[in-house]
């Protein structure tokens, strides 16, 4: 006894962990740490309105005691297209899940893009493990959210990489809330000892004497006091509403 | 008579063309335009030795006349490990050609980055149709310049991108110099007036007198001044050697 190092932690894999500040990216994180890999965090500057997720990330990764942590600085807005990234306005209060359209805060090819700086980062790391928050239940309207979009990038990946065809190792693209709802993330996170307080979902935040407010309004936030009310929590972040 | 507009150019379908500053890409683009392609061309500062690629892709797009050429600003030197975006140095009069190693000038990912930044590119325009400069011929050793790799991102492509599911459009990944060797290239850029006098090819380039000199020794001088050679034509651009 007294050792420190335990026999689990050397056999640990490195895992890049694609982290925006989000909600669901610490709850990946978390989860990664579980399944015992060592997790390295990419997180981007986008030219998206809130640079506010940035801090957030930086927050989660503290947290977390993360060894690295990357931000990869992209100008998405070059090709505009999308409410995150263009002057176009976020909608507020809107009927997103009866409809069949894919929201306007849509950027486009984003986790393409993303999974692309994730797979460099694995590639000079030696890790095969990229770990993503993606979610094909709510915001079903996102097509790169879905089941056979990851597949299909991962087995591109396997094609792209000098160290998966010089080796008998495969990129494997973990995707552990693809398949929950957000109540059930909001579980696994706090049981895992996340701490929501430190992570950001709204696309309209103000900045208020140092404090981050949230709209209360937009898609993400809507979904995200649903999830908390589903688990009869109350949201640790402070509302304008 | 004199009415200007033809029918074939209202009937023009938009081009992504990734142009590097390179004779591949230059001559892709004229490959693209001569297919009756709208081009819009897309080129990277991705902390690469040679800034002066950009210079000479400015050149080749105001060559051809092109409406729309977005520059797009990336840091792959944040992760490092590859002799083009990190302190490597580049290496000389090296044996590639019978090796079966990856050259030590692989960037990783780094065309799976440049296609997704097309694809984004792609579907703020509304066009299907992305041409890159890739060739296993010469090179071979880039995995992610091989006709599979290649299939496997336009397949993905299609699941990533809101615009391909909601339509019966397909995203199709031009690779029209994939079979070629650097002779047969330059013979097609030359029948098509590409003027390789503004291209750039060297990895370890100099400047004097605002003129760009290159090496002429490293793997990718080597190439092309042979595939000029096999022309018999001599290359216009200058060399230390």
């Amino acid at each position: 006894m007294g050792f420190g190092i335990t026999h689990s932690s050397l056999k640990m894999k490195k895992a890049v962990i694609l982290l925006s500040g989000g909600l669901d990216s610490a709850t990946v994180l978390a989860l990664a740490k579980q399944q015992n890999f060592e997790p390295y965090c990419l997180s981007f500057l986008y030219g998206q309105r809130h640079g506010i997720e940035l801090e957030m990330a930086k927050k989660i990764a503290n947290f977390f005691s993360i060894k690295e942590h990357k931000i990869a600085e992209i100008d998405l807005r070059i090709f505009g297209g999308s409410a995150l990234t263009s002057s176009i306005e976020v909608p507020k209060n809107n009927d997103f899940k009866s409809s069949n359209k894919i929201p306007i805060t849509y950027v486009p090819a984003r986790n393409t893009i993303f999974l692309s700086y994730a797979l460099a980062y694995a590639e000079v790391i030696t890790s095969f493990d990229i770990f993503i928050g993606v979610n094909s239940i709510d915001y079903s309207g996102y097509p790169d959210c879905r089941a056979d979009y990851i597949k299909s990038f991962e087995k591109m990946a396997n094609l792209a990489t000098a160290s998966s065809l010089n080796s008998n190792n495969f990129f494997k693209i973990h995707t552990p809330l693809i398949s929950m709802n957000k109540k059930e993330i909001i579980k696994t996170g706090m049981n895992l000892g996340v701490d929501f307080s430190i992570t950001h979902s709204c696309y309209d935040p103000k900045i208020a004497s140092d404090e981050v407010i949230s709209c209360g309004q937009c898609d993400s936030c809507i979904l995200r006091l649903a999830g908390f009310k589903a688990n009869n929590l109350v949201d640790p972040i402070k509302y304008r509403i």
